[in-house]
């Protein structure tokens, strides 16, 4: 009773408001969670999630499955609250309010991904800020800033367990891409799933490429924010060449 | 009259006290050693060995077979002198005294990893403490000592030989969940057999984003003591699913 | 009517000069295509091309397709305005004006790549001049500048859109074998196909191994100008064993 | 007539001393070209030896083919000129003289190889020493020195392209297990196959961990030469099970 198509059914049947998910949407979110395990950048924690098109208060995410391994009848709606539509009792994810709280606080924000991404730890466990190093990651120009837990729980297991976490989280994240979270990962956000995931590759190169240029010296010239916006308004041109690729290699893996 | 079927039909018909081991425990140990091979952890050299439930002065490892190919007839039963237990003479692990004198000083300990990830090997030669970088690294937050050989046996060949060189190593590892071995490794130590693969695949990649951060300079901010226990003590949540794409990764492969 | 097979035939049937390109060559483009892909130069964006032999007018190049996907029908014939032949409403590279001025502005070249190649970005960014590490990279000896997208157009989005872009881009390049363009990738030139992926290569692995010997430290001893000069005019020796080797690999993919 | 199979039949019906090469020494260096190959160590570029058992002046080696894609009917015979015995007209290595030349002035090394492994060049153009930072690389405390052809020709094109530099490169070698290249790689010996092999990997893995060590700071505490010999006296213990797994993975490639 609990799984997509089935509370699809009780929707359709009953009182709830959620239009059926695009069935397109569906697969892409599948690609979505394939691509970035692919990638390296989800294991067997983390997720993504996308905003269903005009029910801004529900979106889409698997239930408690690894990235590598989602399929879509894995796929789940949520509430605003991170509580899967249409009840039921699979094993959700831990952390899902980071999904629910950045939607409720974000309008703009149509996916999100949250990320152990490996290269993303060392900016937040020692604060040096993030710079955008190219085109691809000029989004960084805008400023990525880092959550520190402590701040709103004291000490923790560091996951993101309930609304409280996710608002503070949210708060970090302000009106920015992505935030960092101090000896944890990252949250990235875009308007969509490309993006988002075109966003939580080159954040994660951006970092592995300033690591390097740090140890070259020299007198570095970042992206300026002009030509950063200059990009952006852009939205993502090329993407959907890179999708494709990156759909291709995570299907043949 | 050696190998693991053999030595149970023996041991349940004579005086041996050891239980059948569960098939589920010889699946997860083969799984074990595939994945550790997988991910470049164990390559040619390098063992994975799990306690017996109930039967805790027993222990299963391979017989001398690289980890990739390890096999569920390659596994033996060995006591906590590291002999296999109803003989045999098959070729076995060197350095199997590592796991019997473990088992035998922890009596918390139910599986041990020893390897040499390159990652770990500059730590121990240069003697700079390996810090807790992320929650998925948490237990680093205890403490990893480095084990000197000199000081037991002055020079050698560097392998833990006999029953003498494997009490030395788990005196330097005390009560700590890994212990890095100078110019040769690391050994690891965990409740389970999913633990021990996580903590030295995680151990591993601390490893890698500590030095990573060195170069990045800044303030270092890492775990502190208190959020280590915290995440320990919910002991690995979300492990299983990791486990599930590391044996998927392994089989695949 | 836009593809290569039909423009041929237009080609052939009335006015226009080109000769019907080698298939040989095609097949090459389409193995470069897949070889930088492969080996991690071009992913999504980025694109090479060859010149047309005996009509240095024309080159070859695929429509807008990445360059993993590439395919021989995907080739088209441009003119150095970098219009297609028998113009067509395929899409197209918005860089492609890239290749056209470097053609035109340097008869030697007869292949030029255009990549995002991570290790090259830290450089572009930081102005530390990259120098020839070993004789597979002995061209950068001959100087790699550096293109500042700035001193053309002031704040822009990054790309090479229009044709005063590409001849300003060949400004940069003037005689050497490649430049690198600031917070965005790098172009790289040859005189034949196999000889710009191998440039790409290992221009890519040279800017690694420098950014190695940075932290190492040391007096380092970089190839001499008339070492290069002697490497070079032996015009790629052995490069067809690696040609071999390197399409065997992408086409195994 | 110059393939090996012809030159042996020519060997036993007419003056040649040479004995027959064991099949199984050529399938041997059929896997090393394989591994080193899959390994990263050899590329388009470099190749493996091995000299003939009873007859230390002939030793076996691919003809001018990249060791990825060598079989056993590519496999040729030389002596210590360097010259294929039976004479032939395949295209050769134009570097076989590193091979030839090596052999006759070590007649302790059974086995060659010449590699371009890219983690050795910065060590070579830095002119930093390789320190042995784990039991796998003991050999590296016997000493690593740095070959400069300049010493010997001047401004050259790198090659070593006869006799003459081939002895210059065997003088710089010495009594070491292997010798760097200034701008352009490394050759490694060994007593067997399997041992070179193993050389290479560790070799090349050793200057990466180097690498990182440096980074890391703290006081480094290298293999004494004490703990090397002992080790080396055990002559590639476990070798066996490494050589195993190689062969195994390049053979899955």
């Amino acid at each position: 009773m609990h799984r997509l198509a089935v509370s699809l059914i009780l929707a359709t049947a009953a009182q709830v408001a959620a239009a059926a998910p695009d069935p397109k949407l569906v697969e892409d979110l599948v690609a979505a969670n394939r691509i970035l395990a692919h990638e390296g950048l989800l294991d067997g924690w983390g997720h993504v999630s996308v905003r269903i098109p005009g029910t801004p208060n529900r979106y889409l995410m698997a239930r408690n499955v690894p990235a590598e391994l989602v399929e879509a009848r894995d796929i789940l709606e949520y509430d605003l609250d991170s509580k899967p539509v249409g009840g039921g009792n699979d094993a959700l994810y831990t952390e899902r309010y980071i999904h629910g709280e950045v939607y409720r606080a974000r309008p703009d924000v149509n996916a999100v991904v949250h990320t152990h991404a490996p290269p993303l730890i060392p900016f937040g466990v020692t604060g040096v800020a993030l710079k955008p190093m190219y085109h691809r990651a000029a989004f960084v120009a805008f400023g990525i800033p880092v959550f520190e837990i402590r701040d709103t729980a004291g000490m923790t297991d560091m996951l993101i367990r309930d609304a409280k976490l996710g608002r503070a989280l949210a708060g970090s994240l302000a009106d920015k891409p992505a935030v960092l979270m101090r000896g944890h990962g990252a949250t990235v956000t875009a308007p969509s799933l490309p993006r988002v995931v075109g966003r939580t590759v080159f954040l994660s190169l951006n970092a592995t490429l300033q690591m390097e240029a740090a140890r070259l010296g020299g007198e570095p010239k970042y992206l300026d924010i002009e030509e950063a916006k200059l990009i952006e308004a852009r939205e993502g041109y090329g993407l959907a060449r890179a999708w494709e690729v990156w759909k291709r290699k995570a299907a043949a893996k």
